[in-house]
């Protein structure tokens, strides 16, 4: 499959803010987690750990809910530099937060067993857009999410 | 501060499934997230390490969500033996799973401050149970939560 961006949009981001728990790949202890824009979603795919669990064997739902959120808002970044033409990297740079996350606990997941997220931008404003994701688990869908991401004009408290 | 059951809700989980990432105390690299109940209110505290981060100093929201969840799951429990009038532990077992969960972030939570959360049952069926939840940060209100947590019949998968 080929993407549009050639690498996953978290490794566009500063490194001085790349610190992120869920996608941040500065952080040594985080997630990683990594979005693929096609041109049309964002996917990610990602391999619970025992760890990870809710219950023996069962994914718990804070990995789910920190997977739909930063794959969400990392879907909205893609998106939002394709809108506008450019590269993700270049001037100015485009960031989002999460104002509102959503998820709906459909089935359970395994652990263990690669899950694979896909995010689609459904409203576009000039600062606010809406994401929503899909997560499947051992070809059944898990878990849906929906996302709304704002533009960040500046970050930290 | 009196609370109706002596230890946090999670304590009386058994053994062989206290292993969630979020709360179980059986998980050496979780989070051990602990719920007192005060005979109305479920009240957890917790203070983001700085590997919790979104940006640097800035509490992730992969983390708000999951505090949300056990909390609001572990406040459910400690609300469904008080209403029938026993004492976690006893038979039969009483536990939840989460079928949908809300969050709002309202304003960024420092890295380093104690957060306090406050959940409530709201709504209480034969089978289902909504929780709301409010995290406090430094005196302002972080995050606001919604659970939709159902009784369990059986765990796994």
């Amino acid at each position: 499959m080929s993407y549009v961006y050639e690498r996953p949009i978290q490794d566009y981001y500063p490194d001085d803010i790349a610190v992120c728990f869920g996608c941040g790949r500065h952080n040594p202890e985080g997630l990683h987690i990594e979005t693929y824009w096609d041109g049309a979603e964002g996917i990610c795919r990602f391999t619970p750990l025992p760890r990870h669990a809710a219950y023996p064997g069962v994914v718990y739902g804070g990995l789910i809910a920190s997977l739909i959120d930063c794959h969400s808002v990392g879907t909205a970044v893609a998106a939002a530099y394709q809108q506008q033409g450019r590269q993700p990297g270049s001037e100015p740079l485009i960031l989002f937060f999460t104002a509102r996350l959503e998820v709906d606990f459909v089935s359970p997941a395994a652990v263990g067993a690669e899950m694979e997220l896909r995010a689609r931008v459904t409203g576009f404003g000039e600062r606010k857009s809406v994401v929503a994701c899909s997560v499947v688990s051992g070809g059944v869908e898990c878990a849906r999410g929906v996302v709304t991401a704002v533009r960040a004009a500046k970050l930290g408290i």
